[in-house]
């Protein structure tokens, strides 16, 4: 008798703890994931599909994306911006201002600077028991056959995010091979943007939708 | 009888105008060609694969390349440098510092400006009825994934370069495509230099021969 | 009596056609120039001017600006946009762009080149027996301690400018000297633009006066 | 008598641990510090001037530069290269590459990161209770007049060192204003290089001896 009483006991406080403690998952990232909270956004789009798979209340997604943002304005406010909320899942999502600016003001990111900054981050929230899962960037520029201008850096800078991935056992959202494979199947007219981005670089609905789809799989993965 | 004499006459000065009226080639271009009159250049190497062939007398090859020079640089110095010593051939090799120069200097060539100069050599040649032979750019960086920082701009210029080809009627030594194939053969460790070149962008001795059989693969087409 | 009349006919037609046949002024530039024709704009404002003064029949000006345009842009479009329209006096205002872009794109302008194709198009000019007006870019920022970034760029290209107008003996509107002199006395809290620009390039209202007065200066000095 | 004996031990030890205990001082920066231990270079010069003022024992003088530092490298080896040497004085020298880099690589530091870069590295050193003295980048390219291409950046990114100073209450150095006036004096050709440098950057034998007597002026001035 004792024993039943405590067991329901322990399974309502379990339950009521499921219920009332979400997962809190931080979205970490540039302009494409301040975009991301917007209606239609990805991390808007991620928060309907587990409302109708019925997982509501299981996670707390919290956008911190920040305009023009690169690797270290990431480590910069990573103490302030994600690890001050104590979040269980931390997404980052950095790299296409590292490459593009470059070229836009001339104060890209080294690729060898771009490794080490991205490892202080992981390394931080690793040291803190939060999981992480890093996702490489997308696209700047549509063109499927590796002619739009930054696609040499792209792909560099995303293979050190893949080796990173790999080195630190963390979770992958590989968005560059995604877009890729997408471009090649989707875009016949090899257009510049339009089919999964509206200016090259900020997603459209399809773009937030294939991104959402990405990252809640790998959300759920274990 | 008289028809065997003056049959014979005709051959000789067949022959003798042949010998002393060989076509003359002029290579213009960037650093890469200046290199190509060196020992072991690809210039130097064409003009001893003619010998062998007994077709010494037949081409005389100049060189006409300036380190630096961008498709404007050629533009500007083409009266001098090109149309006042006649030639019958003129090889266009452009393209490199056009991309490079955006990240070494902040002064490349806008990809429309780089089609309007090109378009303006190869009209000035073709209207004095030059044979006319485009080259595309050959690699800034050799790895064989499309991760060299200007692949992108380099496959894209390339194709400016086919386009003009194709819209003048012209020959084309396609060195982008050449090199990317033989990189995919023969740099399995996916090295950035030292396959066909010994800094990533100036031709190492496997470099000159490979471009050497292309150029004059195209020069003896007709 | 014949005489007189005959006489007085020519005077007749010697004014009808001095009423009629206008200096055609035209102002080759870029988005600076392209702007000066709008209401408001230091092309409209020297129109004004000049019909204040009664001599809005003695010069026809013409906007000839085109946004993004560097010195090589005017060269390749000047025979169809400055030439085939027989100008008797051109103003060029060229310069902001070949800097900008260095940093905004990495197809900036460099200053040897500057040089050549200025050069080129004040030459093609005085070939036509056409009266030429060099102006030196005015500012990128309006920062009065040569603290804004392309500053020494604008002062190295405003130079070569400076020394070209008196190597050919055109007239010079040196507008880097006037802003920076402005600038000294009405901006003591050293910002960035709102003084003679809206956006650190572009004139607001008290920098198209500025630019009005000095070229208006410089047609009408003799 | 007890007491004399005491009194020249206390002496003694206390002579003995100003001997053995100098000052330790780290300069911190880039490849002009990493020249700087050379012979010749202003890290050597300055312990010769110390050994000529009969102070040799007094300081410790380690030159902690690698060639092409940013502001960010410093932050990121600060740990191993400066705190863990547990230093009494710290030469902040940096900012030429964070300046440079934009127009040589696209990879230069945005002006509001290199604040909080440089912030942050004078922060943990104040943490530590050590004696920060503060230098502006002096000169790339050493023309007298403001037309050196990266004029206008160093003298912003100089502004901002010098506020740090002020509200930090650090020392500071002012390379900046001091080649300026020095250049205005001695380089009445205004010339490129060579007066100061010998490459418009690093310090030629005057130049190491300008660095060193004002660097010697800052760490004896108290």
């Amino acid at each position: 008798m004792p024993l039943i009483i405590m067991t329901l006991f322990s399974v309502t406080t379990l339950l009521t703890s499921l219920r009332f403690k979400p997962q809190k998952v931080i979205f970490f990232g540039d302009s494409i994931t301040a975009q991301g909270v917007r209606p239609g956004g990805y991390i808007t789009r991620m928060r309907d599909a587990l409302t109708q798979k019925g997982m509501a209340n299981d996670y707390e997604l919290i956008g911190a994306g920040i305009g023009g943002n690169k690797v270290y304005d990431l480590f910069l406010r990573m103490d302030d911006d994600v690890l001050a909320q104590n979040p269980d899942v931390v997404f980052i999502y950095i790299g296409v201002n590292d490459v593009w600016h470059k070229a836009t003001s001339g104060t890209g990111t080294d690729i060898d600077k771009f490794d080490k900054f991205y490892t202080a981050i992981v390394n931080k929230l690793l040291d803190k028991h939060i999981r992480v899962i890093l996702c490489t960037p997308a696209v700047i520029g549509e063109k499927n056959d590796f002619t739009n201008m930054q696609d040499g850096d792209m792909n560099a800078y995303s293979q050190v995010i893949r080796n990173l991935a790999q080195k630190f056992h963390c979770g992958l959202v590989d968005l560059r091979e995604t877009f890729h494979n997408y471009e090649l199947k989707n875009n016949p007219g090899n257009r510049d943007s339009s089919i999964l981005t509206h200016d090259r670089v900020h997603l459209n609905d399809n773009g937030n939708q294939l991104v959402a789809d990405k990252m809640l799989e790998a959300l759920l993965a274990k």
